[in-house]
């Protein structure tokens, strides 16, 4: 079906058949696990809306925004600071994919046993289907683990990349190389957009950054209540959907819903009848489409009420420090809030373990399922950790390793109810 | 059969019965692949020996070392300085292992998808086979891939680890975080060993290991003449022992076998038949006793002239610059010579490609064989990159990737075989 948005999409030099394929999927997969459920808030109309418009209506504002002589960045991690992107009059946009779609395509240039989550932008990229991909101006890589750390530099040879050095402890060393780090991609993101940016800039977008992290915050709280009165799914895709979404409208939006959110906890109201496992995830982040273990957990007599993921409290659990006067301490600021990340690329991770059982005992939950992509190795061998610290604390976890792939959601569905069951 | 070292090894805790076994097997690949040459020089008797003694004697000899009040310190990659290790009084070991043998224990805290040499040393911990691991005072690790990364943190629940993190780029940055590394080992060495490095044990030491690496490069320079007076089997087993032997009476039975190497090339003998086909291996360190790439190779009509890996030229090519008056300018020297290993770890490692190219010209290879562990991403991924340097260049290449089961050996052998008829 020819859509309003061919043209756009052709001027980005997206294979037209194939993407038009891709939108009916994902239209088909929405329906089947979002549009299925029962007694979502009103506000999650705003959501749905965003998604089915995910690669038309924001791609367009993104052009309009290209055409008003504003620069768009592209990034793949929480560790890439937006405050400094919206500060120099920059758009900023999530870019992790969560589709196999382009796979084929990628292991042409990746070897087999690359994650899915890595393929996947990389098969976007050379199979013509991401029109934020195509819409960036710079791409902005990290090097969190060997898989992107490589790949960026195949991704090179396609899209104007940049890498951003994480570093892999948190000595004084450590924060040293990332301030430098942060000084170093605030020139750049400065020459990119021909603006300097100045300190009452920059006040403003870590103070409008910090308003989305709080918003998120406060709908995590909100779901802790018993009974729960927002599915998992449904909290996922606000999480996925922050990464994409102009980020004042999408804050107030949100806000909105914790509004509608707080009223439904008062009332007594949840989404999942009596005796529905309460458990959380923890591990890799699930970028859109990929809802798959969450909706099988959630056809197994449970619900999803936390994510310790970088879609999810990873990247809204602390805020930059406001209230500094000049802009060197709005920088150390900066730097002193994303050196507090608790990402698997650190050596120890020990704050990691620390935040999953704190907040599985914050939410009451009674498991935790750990996901790891296959062929993440800082996840999927943290996961030994996480299990240890969980199960001194009390808390069962089940450790799952998937892909993209629908082949083993039998398999998934079988195990994840045998740990519900477990659970009770 | 009861051996002559059995008292020792249960003083160590290994599982003597295991042990037992792994000796025998290991005796018998050894014959295989080594006894079987025709043409050796006189000079390999003394790596025949080693090799057969290296949990025998060398264990015996870092006994009495302790015993007299010295410290072992166990490494499993060439980012470790060695020569700190030497200036404080202590003895340095390689810890890489290249066999199969504890693969059931380290699955059991690690996730399969893991590189077999990870797996392997974790095993032999686990299993309580390796005599090296268990001689140690302090094993030091470092941050250059995730599943290394990763699996000290599991491995120190067992023995006393030390980790060293590893830039990921080369930048000003990235060398003050090294330097600030190299004083924070030196400072962990000096308390190990109760000894304060002086300016002369440093100077005596760089010119230790240097000597080393010259006689090494000696060595390369001599298998470069036509014909190949030496066999890649051979050239790398003496790469490998050099991680395990003193390396004092090392340097002087390799300087050795080179003078009988130079006489054999003045003579124009050689060790393989007209018309055998020259190769280079690059790509992930082999470490004892896996031999089994070189020995399919060196069957198929073709030598190896050239191991462009950790236990081969990146081991070698550079050293520390000599001179200095002051320990500060020595342990500059020392970082500076670290900094320009060409570790996959780094991103982009374009000296990598650089280097791999002028090896595979100076070699006078007609092709590359690119040997990667599987599941190691930096390396499989990187081969990318090596394959398009080396076909701008004119040179085929062949990208294996591999692990230490012997399941495969007949499909490889194919592969080769296939790719050597190519290359005439």
């Amino acid at each position: 079906m020819p859509s309003a948005y061919d043209q756009m999409w052709e001027k980005l030099n997206l294979d037209l058949e194939a993407h038009e394929g891709l939108l009916a999927v994902l239209g088909k997969f929405y329906g089947d696990i979002y549009m299925s459920q029962q007694g979502r808030l009103k506000g999650m109309e705003y959501l749905d809306f965003v998604l089915s418009e995910v690669h038309g209506l924001r791609i367009k504002e993104l052009q309009d925004a290209k055409a008003s002589g504003k620069k768009v960045v592209g990034t793949f991690c929480v560790f890439v600071p937006e405050e400094i992107v919206l500060a120099a009059g920059a758009v900023q946009v999530g870019l992790c994919a969560g589709a196999e779609i382009g796979k084929a395509e990628a292991e042409k240039v990746l070897p087999r046993n690359t994650c899915a989550l890595i393929k996947s932008f990389v098969g976007f990229k050379l199979a013509k289907l991401c029109p934020f991909i195509e819409s960036c101006d710079l791409i902005v890589g990290e090097t969190t683990c060997d898989g992107k750390k490589k790949a960026y530099e195949i991704f090179a040879e396609y899209s104007p990349v940049y890498v951003m050095e994480i570093p892999q402890m948190k000595a004084a060393c450590d924060r040293e190389l990332w301030k430098s780090e942060v000084g170093r991609f605030k020139s750049t993101v400065e020459e990119l957009t021909g603006n300097k940016i100045a300190a009452g800039d920059l006040r403003d977008s870590i103070h409008l950054v910090n308003e989305r992290r709080r918003v998120l915050q406060r709908l995590n709280r909100l779901r802790a209540a018993v009974p729960v009165p927002i599915s998992g799914r449904d909290a996922l895709l606000i999480n996925q959907i922050s990464f994409y979404d102009d980020p004042v409208r999408f804050t107030a939006k949100i806000s909105e819903l914790c509004d509608e959110l707080e009223q439904r906890v008062k009332s007594g109201a949840g989404i999942a009848p009596d005796g529905t496992a309460r458990l959380m995830l923890s591990g890799c982040p699930m970028a859109v489409p990929n809802w798959k273990l969450p909706y099988i957990i959630e056809s197994s007599r449970a619900v999803v009420v936390g994510e310790e993921s970088c879609i999810g409290t990873r990247n809204t659990r602390d805020l930059v420090q406001e209230g500094s006067a000049t802009l060197d301490d709005m920088i150390d600021a900066i730097v002193d809030r994303y050196m507090r990340i608790d990402c698997a690329c650190f050596t120890p991770n020990t704050e990691r373990l620390d935040n999953i059982v704190n907040m599985a005992r914050e939410l009451g939950v009674k498991g935790v399922i750990h996901y790891a992509l296959s062929f993440c190795q800082p996840y999927s061998m943290e996961a030994y950790k996480v299990e240890k610290a969980l199960s001194a604390a009390g808390i069962p976890m089940l450790a799952i390793e998937t892909d993209y792939s629908m082949e083993d959601v039998e398999q998934l569905k079988t195990r994840v109810e045998a740990f519900v069951e477990m659970t009770r």
